[in-house]
């Protein structure tokens, strides 16, 4: 159910995949949050459920060592992990499409750092293009009147739905190691790529590769909510200081706890991931039965393919839909989104009308 | 019931009334949110219940052209519209002990901003002391080397829960026009504001009088949420942008409108306000009677008593305090909060205690 | 004569063309700075030399109302005017291989702004994939949730040396003024662009075509120094106020506007320009005789050429040069760059050791 | 000599001690910077002229292993060293009185710190007010919502041309250690304070005393620099990248460095400082004698005394005046500033006048 504004203030229902955030929770974090709602918890982080929900975080990471926090949205969570883990000359190495570099406003260059772009491809970008303009760098006789690389991005699925292999994260993180930064791996969709059925890499994986990195909450079945994991004692000296300089510490902490707290409780996380990729390969395989074109192969909840324009235009009288680029005059790349929420039978809808 | 974490893991249940946001949200609003829960809406605000708390809200403010944005928390929320409304060489005028100035970690100067003071006088700034700040400014042969005064901060109720009376708002107002800069209203307590018995200030004055201020929900049984009003139709060009630039775009935007839409819903707002009054009249009752000295004549929910420090060693093994500044040697002054949660048996239990 | 240090303290004498700002100033500068050294003036700009090298800017521009500020060096105006320009939700437009994109250590970034780049084509940016650029922006969906494009960047002559024609410029301009945007010109070499042979720009072009732009000191023939020339009534309210703010206001002003003031008497900037192409053709011609392989076709006082690292190594006995970049394991791009003081027996010193 | 603009372009010719940086350069200076002119010379200070200038602040300092960096002015001396010093969540402690509090149009601000604020006592603060500050900051239960006091900011002589003792410099200093953050001195008039017949403060001291302080030029007979001096290894990692980012590297840094080559050659820096001290001990003098009310006592180049309104009228007719701070409705206070280049006729005319 789709509930639209218009100007008749007559609610419209209607089918809807233009992403992933667009329910409120799922019904064991509602649960809890009642459950919980008159207890009485110290604020800014500082109560039993962010605590538990770091422990839980902590044994799922198998990473136990691992320093938990607690931020409110994605763009936050990537500015104020970017701003404090970088000194002011340096900036964060990212794939040209990657979110920091394109979605966010300028909030990384509103913190002061500049974003450094390397190729993409499909979304990722390649350890060999890093590696070398890494190595260009620091080769670069000017190299002291220029923006340091101090960080590398990856968005963990990307932008486009794609996947890293555990292959390519370990040699990313290895050419990170040789040059003394920092990998980061934004995993606002993470749910969705960890249940993939083409991805190799886990969650101990990525606590063992990443030197920071976050779960997202806010796509995958929370209110909102990512929790960003430092995994090397490496958390900046007076972390929460600095987020509250970003204006990102909730004075009730305990609604991000709670709420990851219920996530990671039974695999609630990884449950509502597999669900979005079941619902995911249902449309695809709909889609590749009907011999629509493909934008790009995606393993995750993100589908892209190539529409007419005009089918576009029949298709949104009932679909709230996600046009991407053009591709020409006459075509289109359309984003299907499918998450933890999506219906069956949506899908199924959804197929029919194509 | 305050729920405390300790080194064997069991919750030890105390009185608490360190401060106002240690509960969840009225249960009006877990309700909405479970009811509206499946429906989809549009990310970033652009969902029929943000549109709705929004007119609730000019209605309530009897300011049909207002301009609403939703917003996480406070910190956040003085940042963003400080910073979108002052120009570049322009600061914030508050008095010292203003939470911009104290209480953000310097949100507000890494924005670029400086926070220029004028002296407190129990939380409040004096508009005789304000508008001697500003003709000093101005007649100052080097004023163009210095920080322009760009716009007036006020707390209502302050930090020591103080409030400005009507004629007290509308001369600060006046000095404002006359200095032609923005005059700013930080609502975090706002309910408890408007409820107290000993204003004369109503929502629809606020509008007014005031060219931007923020209704607190998060201190006033919201989970989180803060409403900025903008009233002269003077909401910073792409405003939006600037708020995504911060990192205080929600995605689900709908978890602040659902909230603000309930607390604007058959006057719930008010309701919690006037609960929260009458539970901190009861205490502030108890105390006189008990003979307590008051550090400040305070009327809304925050009451400060100056304690010996033996009896808040004695008192610390049953609830929950906030204590505030050393007075002397042997005494402190102690924060007690009330909030739309308090319990009148809580109070009559703490009354005991003391 | 160049003066090395080395470590034994001997100062060693060799050929230098490694760039543009090895030696101090015109003696004409030095002149001036001396006959009027013990008149006392006023501070910050507000002297009589500011306001004659003002002056006569704005006749040499032909551009009565053109409003002009002197700051020290390139970086600086960059940033200075950038930001200043900018509303906090913009970035400035540049090609990938711009200045303030590359070598400015992120000054553009630390303000706060983001450098949007459409591609360099030998340094310079085609108006057709501006326009592209800026027209993709609008046409996107999420443009609310990106970095506005507030400003155009262009250098004249490039980093590599090229110039824009009038057509070219004229076009840039017609799309800026399209999309309501200024554009901004960066002339830290603009007297070697102004007396290039192949140019058919002059200053009083500049001023009608760009909104604001920068008139280049340190690199011709002054000690310090830009002059910033805001032609359309347009310069930021209380920009002064922001050149302190940004620490680049000069105590003693009459420095900058003294260096000015003798650069635009008597045509002496021209001079100078004409005198460093006249020393680059010298030395083109030269090249080109002994069969060098050009890097690119510069029309100013820097030229690129490609040579064999073993000439390179033995070159470097002999010269001080600048290594630009590798063109194969074996080659690499030498920049030679000639000056307002280039001796021309210096050239042929040169051409003899090539 | 006083030149001043005036709206028929006729120069007027008047007295002038309204400030220190009214002339050009000491003619020793002017003379180096023309011997050199023609040398070419590496950019970026990377020239033998900065590295003698270098040796010789060394041995001056008595602090072989000092490191020194050469900067334009005062404000983004400031600017600079304070930022690249601190922490991102950290301030600057300042009396409320200093400079980079009140008169540098919030450049500390915009680099993103707070300038914490100390009370001043003519223009200093007091060891005991700043320890009790630090100690407040550290007790205080919510001081991770607050900004960390990162450093110390004195200036000496002060903005009240007042001076502290080597006792009180120790003292200051061992808070400072206590406290674990650098003490960091504004030596914009230092020379005029190292030649105070009041002091006991020498530049080796300094050098033992401080983690950084810079050595003024600008106001001390040179026409542009600040030479910035860590004394404890304790320069910034990139600190020179972080010079450029802030706009604040002169491509010619032979001019800085030339400069206070001259300065530090054959002690001529405190010849300056000496023949100002010499012409404001004259003034003082006459002053005294005529009976002028002092408004404190200065034992630098700057003194302060209390005029009738009337009396300021009449002079200004033939003197260039700084009017400080009006002391009631009639009088207001004068400063009278001599420098390296007061002349002993100009003093004797002003009391002349007097």
């Amino acid at each position: 159910m789709y509930v639209m504004k218009n100007n008749k203030r007559k609610d419209i229902i209607m089918l809807a995949f233009a992403c992933d955030y667009m329910e409120g929770a799922h019904e064991k974090i509602l649960q809890r949050l009642s459950e919980t709602n008159y207890e009485k918890a110290p604020g800014y982080g500082n109560d039993i459920y962010c605590e538990s929900a770091k422990e839980k975080i902590r044994r799922a990471c198998e990473c136990p060592e691992a320093d938990i926090y607690f931020l409110a949205g994605g763009t936050q969570t990537n500015a104020v992990v970017i701003d404090t883990m970088l000194r002011k000359y340096q900036g964060v190495v990212a794939a040209r499409t990657g979110h920091v570099n394109v979605h966010e406003a300028g909030a990384i260059e509103y913190t002061g750092h500049k974003v450094l772009t390397v190729p993409s491809h499909e979304g990722k970008l390649m350890a060999g293009e890093l590696e070398e303009f890494l190595r260009t760098f620091w080769n670069d006789g000017s190299h002291e009147h220029m923006v340091f690389p101090g960080m590398v991005y990856l968005s963990h699925p990307t932008e486009y739905g794609t996947l890293y292999s555990k292959e390519e994260l370990l040699e990313i993180a290895r050419i990170c190691r040789e040059f003394q930064i920092p990998l980061y791996l934004d995993g606002a969709r993470l749910g969705y790529g960890l249940m993939s059925r083409k991805t190799d890499v886990t969650l101990p994986d990525l606590a063992r590769i990443c030197d920071v990195f976050y779960i997202g909450g806010t796509k995958v079945g929370a209110l909102c909510g990512e929790a960003v994991v430092f995994t090397k004692n490496n958390t900046p000296e007076y972390f929460l200081t600095m987020v509250k300089q970003h204006g990102a510490m909730l004075a009730k902490g305990r609604l991000l706890g709670i709420q990851f707290d219920a996530l990671f409780t039974d695999g609630l996380y990884y449950e509502l991931g597999a669900h979005a990729i079941e619902m995911a390969e249902r449309l695809r395989e709909g889609l590749v039965k009907k011999g629509y074109p493909f934008f790009l192969d995606s393993p995750t909840n993100q589908q892209f393919i190539v529409l007419p324009d005009a089918e576009i235009a029949r298709l949104q009288k009932d679909v709230y839909l996600d046009l991407w680029d053009k591709v020409d005059a006459d075509h289109t790349v359309v984003r299907f989104a499918t998450s933890w929420a999506t219906a069956k039978e949506d899908v199924d809808a959804l197929l029919g009308l194509l």
